[in-house]
């Protein structure tokens, strides 16, 4: 029996309409393919996106198609992506994405890390010159689906205050994890090193309410608890730990770091500040890091998946801190909405769906979009 | 010019001494020799303890050596290590530690870790069937003396209630990853993943202070300020991140489980609430994972490490909050403690000092650590 659950219900329900998530797909994919995008990799771009939707992170779903026709556009993407292998060891490899689509490089990447760490038992693939890539996660997935533990990391155009400082200096930073298990969900850990993502602060913004004090700063480097503020003004996010030293604002830095390090300084894409946003004129050459590690090469693939579901079973039977509380493991809440919007529709704004309606209809591409129900 | 700086100031100065720190190194390594640890690895265990004092991180210094010694008289922990192999690739290896002092089983694991790295350009290597390592940054900065990039964590006995429980539940599970630089230092990062440790807790309990709300719960799960109730009453230590998912509680607890599975699930070894103390009479079966990346075979070695320099730069030269804020990168502090302590001697707290001297004197071992100053 599923459970109906979603992570981020839409409110109001009447600002949002339902629509099935394979037609939605389908849509992505034809207004991708309308830019000399080829097709299979549309599909790439178009499975990501949608994939965030059903999964709850609406802030990384098609309301940021945009992004990449624009990309697309102003000529920072190229639509026609090749991946080439600068630099490679049967373990590792190095990969320039040649500015093409951010999506399309990682899935490739995390192919060829697949590849190496079924011969080799790891492997660890950087990538740079690439752009924006959406979930993390997703290629994590990728491994996963291979029985295979799957790291990845990405940098990204700066928004965070680095710790005892002021400004948009560091990139939100995410890192994923993904781990196969015998029953779904996988267990799947998808995390900005940021306190909250900058999506947050524009839902808050949006809704007309404060945010917590200790997720952003101003640009002078006073807590900001207006979200408007934050947006209009450039304000920064602060790091997972918050401001200075106290609750760990360094570590969370220190992880932001860490990526950067690993995606932009080891693979020679651009770091910090350097990042621009897809829709720059100027390349953003974002880079990635991915590390694949075949569970069955460690250790054995059925010890595994037995221990991994009685870890499972052993975090959701911990003590609960109040009556009304639910333990969650990583990935869980994902994979519910997941499955919730694969039968009930993925909720849309009603204004994304008109912005992705008219960026379809300049593009002569035909809106077919099924809407299950005109509210959520 | 070396900068005098200590991250962890002796307060107040005279309640300790100072210390010559190779003579604390020789005279650890006598006391565990005494009870049958090979010189060898008396010599790695005593380092690695000798080096946390060094560096400011006194909770895992000479302070914690009782904790082996007695890990040892108990019969929990093995003074003849021995380190076997139990299934290899060409990138990875599963190495069972045989419950031998932890600081040797890590010591050596990477160095099988950087040596097949250095043959295939990263390898995986998870340990079980070890005890409490120490600083988890020593066995990355094996790799980084090697050019390579180390990555290390291990779990550790429950201290952290996982996000929405409460008690402790789960380790303090640190990360550590090191990246080799062309000047010193190398960049460090080294961190629990909970929002402090507690020996941060224990600290504020002796100085009779509050501590912050937002680091501990109650064994009743509400956040808890007296250090002392902490500690008599088995309260828990937060995430990082801190309390629910406001501010990211779920990343911090995230993070801990993913280590928990990478070196508890992954490589057989205990994880949650079965992993043992030390001194514990059951066998710990703590779990590390290793994994080493050799920058040569990614990049190329020199265009990182000038890379990285220029990254240290632009990091120091991020625009402060406040005139006084200091910006740093991960593993200065820590290494600047060191070059300190290194010149001006270690401080050590009197009572510390007493407990290791009749730890000594009961085993019939001579005291000759070397007193520089009868103050800090």
């Amino acid at each position: 029996m599923l459970r109906i659950y979603e992570k981020t219900p839409p409110v109001p329900p009447e600002e949002f309409v339902r629509v099935e998530w394979v037609s939605l797909k389908e849509y992505v994919a034809d207004v991708l393919s309308s830019l000399k995008v080829p097709r299979e990799h549309a599909e790439i771009v178009a499975d990501v996106l949608v994939t965030a939707d059903l999964m709850g992170i609406e802030s990384h779903g098609v309301q940021r198609l945009r992004r990449y026709t624009v990309g697309i556009q102003v000529g920072s993407v190229n639509p026609k992506t090749e991946v080439n292998i600068v630099k490679e060891t049967a373990s590792t490899a190095l990969v320039d994405g040649g500015s093409g689509l951010g999506q399309v490089i990682a899935y490739n990447a995390m192919k060829i890390a697949i590849e190496k760490a079924g011969k080799t038992g790891v492997s660890a693939v950087g990538v740079r010159n690439s752009h924006h890539f959406g979930i993390a996660g997703y290629y994590a997935l990728q491994a996963v689906k291979r029985n295979m533990i799957g790291i990845v990391m990405t940098n990204s155009e700066a928004l965070v205050s680095y710790t005892h400082t002021v400004g948009r200096n560091m990139g939100t930073n995410p890192i994923a994890v993904g781990f196969p298990t015998k029953n779904p969900p996988p267990v799947l850990f998808d995390a900005a090193t940021s306190v909250v993502p900058i999506g947050k602060i524009e839902v808050y913004a949006k809704e007309g309410k404060k945010i917590p004090p200790g997720w952003a700063l101003s640009p002078e480097g006073k807590i900001e608890e207006d979200p408007k503020e934050v947006l209009a003004r450039k304000g920064s996010v602060l790091p997972l730990g918050g401001l200075g030293e106290d609750f760990g604002g360094h570590k969370g830095a220190g992880l932001a770091l860490v990526v950067d390090v690993l995606c932009g300084v080891l693979t020679g894409a651009n770091y910090g500040i350097f990042v621009k946003h897809t829709t720059d004129k100027e390349r953003a050459n974002v880079g990635h890091f991915m590390m694949v590690i075949d569970v069955d090469k460690i250790s054995s693939l059925d010890f595994f998946l037995e221990k991994i579901e009685k870890y499972k079973e052993y975090i959701k039977s911990l003590r609960r801190i109040s009556e009304n509380a639910e333990v969650w493991i990583p990935g869980e809440k994902a994979w519910l909405t997941m499955e919730t919007r694969k039968r009930i529709g993925i909720p849309v704004h009603k204004n994304i769906l008109k912005e992705i309606k008219d960026e379809g209809e300049k593009l002569g591409v035909e809106f077919k979009v099924k809407i299950l129900k005109e509210t959520a």
